[in-house]
């Protein structure tokens, strides 16, 4: 690796690497990546820039900072070993958080908005590999992620099989299922109808659709939890101090799972933008790695890299059953790990100790197979 | 039953029940039901209102025309026997098809609308009860009713055991889950969001929140199917003529899922009123067996009457492990049945090849029960 381009330990650098051409032919001028990267720098051997990469690809909301979202899983002596791997992430491109997006400045003036075009999670992959190209990366260790960031590590592995070691593909499917694509659709239905939302142009106006990207994570972070995990916690409580049996139904007596729900919406409302969050959902509801490749199964029997699969029992937006599936039609397929919990799709970041033995043991196949073992 | 009030042979009749006072203390008064009636006027022994009394309870968007939504349920030599039975269904009050509701007109003037209190599912059952006594039929055979009519279906059970022989509950569960108050809330919202909304008073503007009725609906439909079946219908199928893969992301560019949720959106926007729907959904929201009555399970357990229950496998927004739960805890259980299907919620409605068999035995043990054998 190119060591001028290492972002300092922790910390991120952004990345010029040129203009994009999607896979469905729009471009993109002048698109930047901002890079984190995770190493310890008081360990002097192996160097840095000399250890094996492990490429960490986010989901739909995170962004590069792998430490902040997936706690006690980066770190010295941590499943993904910063004495040992350089781990890189960079923020996809259409996100918030310093890559380039609908958020963005366009060169020719003013902000992206509405000129951003739809990427698929192919064109996320082919963006980041441009990154590793610039960085003078030709191959990386492994590639791990989950969720939206599973489906990309799942396409490196189909599109970039001499770049990819060995791949961990966590809580996603081969393709978008329709139910899926329904329940995404309606949230971006929602934040278009925000009278904020402009056409997708607000950025100059001030103020944003925040009240329909609100709703839109209302209704997502449902399909993030598990219904027994929520119900648990909830029940049918009314929230402290407020009275949903009342004799009039008012909008400011809530059940407490209203209130929890309103403060995920509150959370995601301070730190994403509703553009990115349509342009990502949107990539979502476009991932199939069946398409121009004869189909799904046989574009996942044709994978090379060897990869491992990973899936949460009570996932409701990508249920078990789908990483059977992947792990019944992938060509090299090395693993299928099941994390038990009742919180459902989140449970890659929430279930950290079921998460980090499964990391573990991955690494050390992929060490293995890297070994030639 | 007093005769002069049985509607015709599959028609419906306005019955007023006088003044009703809701469970939270609101009044409305001056309240009407809608009472349909099957029955076989042909068959002249026993006569219609000497024949034993069927109950059914609709569903959330349903109404009395049972024959309608449930077809070959009820019918001459169908489970629901008309040549045996009399099948009464009245639409519940807060509805829109002829029971007094938001859209209904007060006596004071103008509509309901906001002045409509909330109701619960005891509500629902109480002017239930109401309507009985007015026909003069001091108990059923059996109450059946699915999903928030079975909800009415166990709480009629719980609430006039001396009324009811025996109950079959379907699809539902002891309460609310917080996933369904969060999902439920969730299309509440999107439909006050509608500008056309006026805080629940539009009736008078000639145009309601027909836009956001149509997106509530897409979220619930998505609950209402299972997705597998949904996948095994549409996958990632473009609508025909449209392409939802294009270089920049437009609305009228959908999936084929997208399109199939707009029409049922529309079917909906066509049919029914989003101030019956936001009524009714909230009192699905209120449905809770154990208040006031020393918690759920406690309230169950002394139910005396004899409650059959019944679940769909995939069903998402009624779990089968919520019947499951129903079946450990009443206190006179006299079977579950699983009906297996792809289909999700709606597979009462669907498999009629599974749910024909089910009636029937339920009404075997009602008729034995009764029988005192």
């Amino acid at each position: 690796m190119n060591p001028s381009l290492l972002p300092p330990p922790g910390g991120h650098l952004d990345i010029p690497i040129g203009d994009v051409v999607t896979e469905a032919g729009a471009s993109i001028p002048g698109t930047r990546l901002r890079l984190h990267a995770f190493y310890d720098a008081t360990c002097p051997e192996p160097a840095a820039t000399d250890r094996p990469v492990l490429l960490v690809e986010h989901a739909l909301t995170g962004d590069g900072d792998v430490a902040q979202w997936w706690p006690g899983m980066v770190g010295p002596g941590c499943p993904l070993d910063t004495n040992r791997y350089l781990v890189l992430c960079a923020n996809v491109i259409g996100g918030c958080s310093g890559s380039t997006g609908p958020g963005s400045l366009h060169p020719d003036g003013g902000y992206w908005g509405s000129r951003f075009p739809g990427i698929s999670i192919r064109d996320q992959v082919s963006v980041e590999k441009r990154l590793l190209d610039v960085l003078e990366i030709p191959r990386v260790h492994a590639v791990i992620g989950a969720s939206m960031g599973g489906a990309r590590a799942l396409e490196w592995a189909l599109m970039y099989p001499g770049s990819v070691n060995a791949a961990l593909v966590i809580a996603v499917s081969a393709r978008a299922s329709a139910w899926q694509i329904g329940i995404q659709s309606s949230q971006i239905r929602v934040i278009e109808a925000d009278q904020a939302w402009h056409g997708g142009d607000y950025y100059e106006a001030g103020m944003g659709p925040v009240w329909g990207l609100g709703q839109a994570r209302r209704i997502a972070h449902l399909t993030y939890r598990g219904e027994l995990e929520v119900d648990e916690r909830f029940g049918t409580d009314p929230q402290q101090g407020e009275d949903p049996y009342g004799p009039y139904r008012r909008p400011d007596q809530r059940f407490a799972v209203e209130s929890y729900l309103d403060r995920q919406a509150q959370k995601l409302q301070s730190r994403f933008d509703a553009g990115s969050y349509v342009t990502l959902t949107d990539a979502l509801n476009r991932h199939d790695v069946g398409r121009g490749r004869g189909g799904m199964n046989a574009a996942l029997g044709r994978c090379e890299v060897p990869t491992m699969v990973v899936g949460v029992d009570t996932d409701i937006l990508y249920p078990f059953h789908q990483q059977e599936h992947l792990s019944r039609n992938l060509g090299n397929f090395i693993g299928l790990s099941k994390i038990t919990s009742p919180t459902g799709h989140d449970g890659f970041l929430i279930e950290g100790r079921q998460m980090g033995p499964i990391l573990t043991k991955f690494l050390v196949k992929a060490d293995l197979l890297a070994a030639g073992e």
